[in-house]
C-alpha cells in the first residue's frame, strides 16, 4: 500500500535589509511545500518494512531545489520491530530535529527560527557542514521510542535516535560528509523535551585545509510544555570547530497560542559568535494561522532580524524558495543590518 | 483526494526545410505528454481548496523538459468560492490560452499554429520574451466564470481572467519576468469568444539594453462555434514592443470536422512582421484524429510552413521533443524556406 | 487505471581494488531502486493501448540518475493486439536483455555479471556505444510473445522483440545513437533460452573518427533450466567493431539454489579482449537472499573480480549508486588489478 501526499504553500512575502528590498511568491510561508510516496508492510510479528519518499516542491515555478525533483527531502527503506527502528537512505539529521519541533514556525517563512539558528556560520546551511546540517545522505540511524517510518516520538516516555552518515570517500582522501551524532528525549502528555550532540566533517577552515576537513560539533537542547491556552517552547544550543572564534552559541523562546479558529505563534530566537567582534543576531516573529479545515489554513506572519555587530543574519528561507537574496548585494565581512519579512499566504495539504 | 493523471504520446515524425531533413519519435504529435497530480478540498459553504501539478514528460526519453522532471505546465494552489478563485503559483498566461484553445491541433505536432503566432520573434517561445509568452512563474491569478482549478470556461456566460507575475527582482535591478494580463470572454452553447492583452518585461532589444528589459505588449481576439458537422474557429492578434519594427500581426481560421470514430483538423495560420523587408510566413495543416476509445487515439498530421521574405518560421515544437531544429543549421538574418512536416502516432490519457 | 509502483533497495557496501578501498550505503544491492507508474486500457477485440513510466531512484540519496528524476528506465506507449505489440520509446534494448535475465544476480549489486559483461570496453556501459548499450531512447519495438507491455516472455513458447531506434540526426550528420536490433527465444515450463543480435552507431574508434561514428556489434546466447533444487543459466555473447582488437568476447554460467525461504545466487563470469595483450577478466560471486515475504527479502553477496593482464573490469554498478569509482584512481592503460566487494541489506517493493 503506497501513500500518495503533499503540502502545498504558497504566499506573497516582502522582505527588506540593508536598504534593498523584494516581493516574491514563496512556496513555504507555513510549510515547506512537498510532495510524497510512503508506505509499510506488515510482516507479521511486529516486523515491518518501511518506506518514504519525500520531494521538495518549490511551487511558485513547478521545480525542486535547483532543479528538477528529487526526494531531497527524505529517502528512506527501514526495518522496523519491538526492538525499534533501523532505517538506511537521506534523512534529517538527530542534531537538526530539535530545531525543527520547537520552532513555533516549524523552520518555515519570515519567522523561521532557522535564519538565526542554522544562519550566518559555518555550522549552518549554506556554510562548511551544510552537507550535514539538516540531512545527511547515506546514512544508517536507529530509532528507538517512534512509530515506524515516523518523525514524531510516540509520546509515552523515553526516546531516541542515533546516525552515522558514510562519507563515501575512496580510502586516503577526507571523509567530508561524514556523521555521527545522537538525541535523547522524553515525551509524555504536555511534556516533550530533547537533547543532541552531533560531530561531522565538513568543508575546512583556513586552520584545516591541510587535512581537508573541518570537524563540525552540534550540541542543543529543547522543550516543550502543552497546556490549556497553547504550547510554550525553549532551546539552547551551541554550533563550533576547532578553530578559534567559530563557536555560536544561540537560544530562543517561542509558544503557539490557541485563537479562534486556528493559532497565534510567537518566537524570540538570540544568537552570538565568539569571534573578535562578538557578531550575533536577534529575531523576533509573530503571526496567525487560520485554519479553513485540518488540512487547509490560511496565515500571516511579521518578521524583525536585529544583526549585532557584523552580524550576517539574513531570512534564509526554509525550502530555497523562501529567501529573498538580498544578502548577495552586500560586502564581505560587514554587517546585513536589520531586516523585516512579512507573508500572507495559502497552505493546503492533501 | 488526490488524482494521479497523464497523457502519454508517440509518434513518427518526418521534417524537412531550407534542403535539411530528420526523422524523429516525438512526445506531442497530437498532445504533449504530461504526467500530473491534482485535487480539490471541499471546504464547506462553497469554498475550496485546490492545487494543481502537472509536468512535461518527454515519452521518447523518459525525461523533463531540459533534464529531470519538474512540474514546469502548471504547479498551483488556489481558494475558490462563489465569488471567484484566487490561484498562486505557475500557470498559463492569460494572453496564451487563446492561442491554445482555437488552434484544432491545440498546439501540437506539425500543425501547432503556435510555430506561427509564437515563432519566429520576440514576443515568442524562443524569444525575449520567453519568461512569459505561455506560461509564468510566480503568478498570482483571478478567474471567474471558471469551475474550481479548471483550465477551461464553464459556458454559461461570461467568464474573465487577470494575472500579475512578481518579477522578484532586488530593489533597483529590472523587473524581468514580470507580466500583467487579462482575458475577458463568452462561452454558452456553441459560441465561445475571447480577448486578451497583456504587459510584460523581458530580455531587451538593442534599444532597450541601457534600462535592462524591453517592453512586450500582446493583444488577442478569437472565437469558435460548434454545429453538427464539427466547430469553426478563428483568431487574430498582435505582438509588439516599443522599438522600431518588432509588430508582429498573426491571424488564422481552423476547423474541426467530424468523420467516423474521429475527426478531421484543418488549420490555416499566417503572421507578418513590421520590420524593412515585411517578413512573415504562412502555414496550412490537416489531419485525422482516430478515437480508439475516449482516452485513445491514433493519428496522423501533415503540415506545410512557407516562409515569405526573410521569416524564420519553423516546426518549433509543442513539448520541446518535437523540435527538429533543422533552424540551427542556417544563418542569421536568412529566411529559412519552406517547410513540410509529416506525423503519425498514438496517443492515450490516463 | 494507474499502477504506482517501486523499489527500494539500500544496503552497506565494501569494495576494494588496487589498493584502495571504500564503504558505501548504495541503492542497489540486490534491486535497483526504482519508483514507477504504468497502465493498460483494455480497447475491445484483444486491443489495448499501454503505459510504462519507471524512474531511477538512488535511495541513498533520494536522488535520480545524475540528478532529478526522469523516467530514464522506461518510458513507453504501446498498442497490443493478438499479433503482437508495437512499443514506443525509451526501453531496454533487445540485446540487452539476456545480459539481465539469465544472470542470477540480475545485474545488481556487488555479483552483477555486467561488471564483466558490459564492463571494460568500448561496448559496454561507459564506452562508446553507452547510448544503446542498456536502453534507447526514440525506439520503435515490436513484441511477440509478452504480454502487452509486459518484459518477460509469456512461457508458452517462441518469443520475439524487434527494435529500431531513430539517431535523430540532421540530414548529412553522424546517425549517432541508432540502433538495430533483434531477439528470438524459447520460454515453456523449466525451459527458457534466446538469442539476439544488433549493430549500433557510436562514438568512434579513433580509425572512424572520420566518418563520426563506429558500428558497434553485439551477438548473444543465453538459457536458463528450472528443477527442483532451483535454476541453471548459462550465456556467451561477443561484442565487436570493425576496428583492431575491439572484440570481446564473454560466458558465464550461474545458478539459483533454493535454500529455506529463500535462493542462493551463484554466478562465474569470464571476458577476453582479442587486443594485443589479451585483456580480460573473470569474476565469482556467490550471496543469499534471505524472503522476510513475498516483497521484502534481507541479503548479502560476496564477489571476486580477478584482472587478467591489462584489464579494467571493475565493481560498475547497475543504478549508478553501486559504482565505488576506485577505477579513477588508475593510471590509463593499466590493470585496475584484482577486486573484492561484498554488500548486506534490505528490499522492498511495492
Amino acid at each position: 500500500s503506497v501513500m500518495l501526499y503533499g503540502v502545498l504553500d504558497a504566499d506573497i512575502a516582502h522582505f527588506s535589509q540593508g536598504g534593498l528590498s523584494k516581493t516574491m511568491l514563496t512556496s513555504s510561508g507555513n510549510s515547506g511545500s512537498l510532495l510524497g510516496f510512503r508506505g509499510t508492510e506488515d510482516l507479521g510479528g511486529g516486523l515491518s518494512a518501511n518506506f518514504w519518499l519525500e520531494s521538495t516542491l518549490l511551487s511558485d515555478t513547478g521545480s525542486g531545489l535547483g532543479g528538477g525533483l528529487t526526494f531531497n527531502r527524505r529517502s528512506t527503506v527501514s526495518l522496523a520491530s519491538d526492538f525499534g527502528e533501523i532505517r538506511l537512505g537521506r534523512d534529517y539529521t538527530p542534531s537538526f530535529v530539535n530545531h525543527y519541533v520547537f520552532d513555533p514556525f516549524l523552520l518555515s517563512g519570515p519567522g523561521a527560527g532557522s535564519n538565526i539558528t542554522l544562519g550566518g556560520g559555518a555550522n549552518g546551511v549554506a556554510g562548511g557542514n551544510a552537507a550535514t546540517a539538516v540531512r545527511a545522505n547515506n546514512s544508517i540511524q536507529y530509532l528507538w521510542g517512534f512509530n515506524p517510518n515516523a518523525i514524531a516520538a510516540i509520546g509515552s516516555g523515553v526516546y531516541a535516535q542515533l546516525m552515522y552518515a558514510f562519507p563515501e570517500n575512496v580510502s586516503g582522501t577526507p571523509a567530508l560528509g561524514q556523521y555521527t551524532g545522537g538525541r535523547l528525549g522524553y515525551a509524555n502528555g504536555p511534556v516533550n523535551a530533547a537533547i543532541s550532540y552531533a560531530q561531522s566533517k565538513g568543508t575546512p577552515y583556513a586552520a584545516d585545509v591541510g587535512r581537508g576537513y573541518s570537524t563540525y560539533k552540534e550540541f542543543n537542547l529543547a522543550g516543550s510544555y502543552r497546556f490549556g491556552l497553547g504550547q510554550l517552547m525553549a532551546h539552547v544550543g551551541t554550533n563550533n570547530s576547532d578553530a578559534a572564534g567559530t563557536k555560536y552559541t544561540h537560544w530562543g523562546l517561542g509558544a503557539t497560542i490557541n485563537a479562534g479558529p486556528g493559532y497565534i505563534p510567537i518566537a524570540f530566537n538570540s544568537i552570538k559568535q565568539n569571534n573578535a567582534t562578538s557578531d550575533g543576531a536577534d529575531q523576533i516573529a509573530v503571526g496567525y494561522v487560520y485554519a479553513l479545515s485540518k488540512r487547509t489554513v490560511l496565515y500571516g506572519t511579521l518578521a524583525h532580524i536585529h544583526n549585532k555587530n557584523n552580524g550576517t543574519y539574513t531570512f534564509s528561507g526554509s525550502n530555497g524558495g523562501n529567501n529573498p537574496g538580498l544578502q548577495t548585494a552586500f560586502g564581505g565581512g560587514m554587517s546585513f543590518g536589520n531586516g523585516t519579512g512579512y507573508a500572507v499566504g495559502l497552505r493546503t495539504s492533501f
